[in-house]
């Protein structure tokens, strides 16, 4: 069984970008119930209305947080419908979301369990549904649910019952087949790399694995620096996935991918 | 008589992005001064140069933050002119920001106390005047003030006089017309969302709203997913004002609307 | 001999911008590891792959923090080539960075003292060296780095040995001929500022300086305010250096210049 022990940390990833008092009053909302725990912004910058990237980066970036962390992620195009909040705990990190797909890659795990919040509950915790806007969760539900969770009041088991299927993620998982391994630019970086959701695991039946995207072939190499400024190259990034570059350029400008972008791993 | 006793907790809201170290040294000040105050960002992306957007968001912001909360805001055109420096004390809050009309809306609360900071009074707190710089009083003078006031070491009603007049907001209230009202469009945020200045409460005698802005006429829906995928809709959203939306898209690039627009509620 | 006593204050500047979990990750690991300490974000919003801008600004930033701050800096685009991490002491604070450029204008200081980390002793404080990504040092060597010379537990003169000489910056100092002085813009702001690399001491021999720049002669006026709405004007700013600006719009965009465009002060 899943153990979990809140740290008093939690991580904040939105698609809200930095503009009004959207992410702020989230934290005055925690801050109030919870004032020792302590936030940290995962992202605000995430595709908006697309919940597969918010998944896609805590999956690879929880565990470099302590063990007992509170992950709440809004992105949440269907705020205020009949959707489902769900808490997932893995490897005794709790995540908190809206089960529209966001936490689908979390929830792949053996041992996962996932709960699903009764919206019932939440006065017990001082959360008036009467005054729950309709546009607005990531204030009015997840900010209050997540200080609980993170100060240790509420056990992540007591907010609903365990359930076993949630909604799926919008992005399908990597295709293995004969020889090559075919998935998708899931996130562009501040420098234009182009990001695929290609785990280096899924690579071990490749001899001599190039990439290929937008028309083009890359070599597979370890850093940045082993191309020549303006080379594109490929790499295996720092989060274990399968990444295209321009060395000391935007491969996503020069290239003109973006997100959703086919990217294949093959075998010279 | 208005009470503050300060919590420790202070906000920041400016216009200066996120180039350069411009709210970084705003927070060494601050914490070089008051080590165990915890500042939270409200928003560093208002529009740049009016005032209006900055004291629009706290107006409707601050009541999620702990009461005792210092609201420092620097959207500052005027720095280094005549301009004063006041702080208003509402609901327990106190709101720091330069007489330019940014604080307007909240000091039109009956309750509301405004002090003008007196310059001389500041050696006393530690800042030599000698030392400010022309072009940059948010490190210089709003922080370690705000510092002081967030200790708890300097009371609101010590900075200076009381005054009774303050610049008017730039930005006009709405008026309330026979079967209407009309507003404008006051901020736009990350998901092109066009948020207005009009208040729930001022749409009472309206039997059945609808809102115009650009030419089209919204129906006001509950939520974002009450409109199918690239339908335009109207909401009173979480911050209690009208707002016009496009589901699953941008509707201030849709629409070609920008801060500034006209919106009116009406009467079908 | 230079004395540094950590204040378990740790600055962060890099060029990641805010999109995706990669300074979220360099604080989730130092939280990790020293959970008293406090971490402020500089910027991380320099120009991507140019570390002078974060070297100019950390020179010019660093004394509004409380002595004995760590000030983490990665704009390193030789990550996992055989470029060195050095730790630069200089008044109290401590400073470390890739050896790139990026700390030369914080090593000329007489008093300086260098210290070039070396990799062998990182596993004494549990950086496993097999576990270092090629692509992310920030997160995998500056990180856990930082976080124990924060908390107090390294000394800074013990990463390695001290060495007399570091790579050169990228911008060259600027030059004081007769009757003129000729630098560039490193930095251009939210508002659309052009900051300059030539400090105010360095005007000491003209008598009535005025900035030429994109073809354009400016005044030197004391603030933004002294000029009126749409007029251009030079001043010294808040960090000490020549700024061309226009009162309430972007100077950049209407001069059409950026980061590189020369500027020379001289006497009319």
């Amino acid at each position: 069984m899943q153990s979990f022990t809140a740290s008093g940390v939690i991580t904040l990833t939105t698609d809200f970008g930095h503009k009004g008092p959207f992410v702020a009053t989230m934290k005055g909302v925690m801050l109030s119930r919870a004032p020792l725990t302590r936030t940290i912004d995962l992202t605000h910058e995430t595709s908006v209305h697309f919940p597969a990237e918010a998944g896609f980066w805590l999956k690879r970036a929880y565990r470099y947080f302590p063990t007992g962390t509170i992950h709440i992620a809004v992105v949440d195009p269907g705020v205020g419908t009949q959707r489902d909040i769900i808490v997932v705990l893995v490897d005794g990190h709790a995540f908190l979301a809206p089960d529209n797909g966001l936490l689908a890659p979390l929830a792949q795990a053996k041992e996962a369990r996932v709960y699903r919040v009764d919206l019932e509950r939440l006065p017990a915790i001082g959360v008036d549904l009467s005054r729950v806007s309709a546009t607005f969760h990531g204030r009015d539900i997840f900010a209050p649910l997540g200080a609980e969770l993170a100060a240790g009041r509420l056990r992540p088991e007591h907010v609903g019952p365990e359930v076993q299927s949630l909604v799926p993620s919008w992005v399908d998982e990597p295709q293995i087949l004969e020889g090559k391994v075919r998935g998708v630019v899931i996130a562009v970086d501040n420098f234009g790399n182009l990001i695929s959701n290609i785990d280096q695991e899924l690579l071990r039946g490749l001899r001599a694995p190039k990439v290929r995207a937008g028309g083009h072939t890359f070599p597979l190499c370890r850093t940045y620096g082993d191309a020549r400024p303006g080379d594109y190259l490929a790499l295996i990034n720092s989060f274990g996935v399968v990444e295209i570059a321009r060395a000391e350029q935007s491969a996503a400008d020069s290239l003109g991918l973006e997100r959703g972008a086919p990217v294949v791993v093959l075998d010279e």
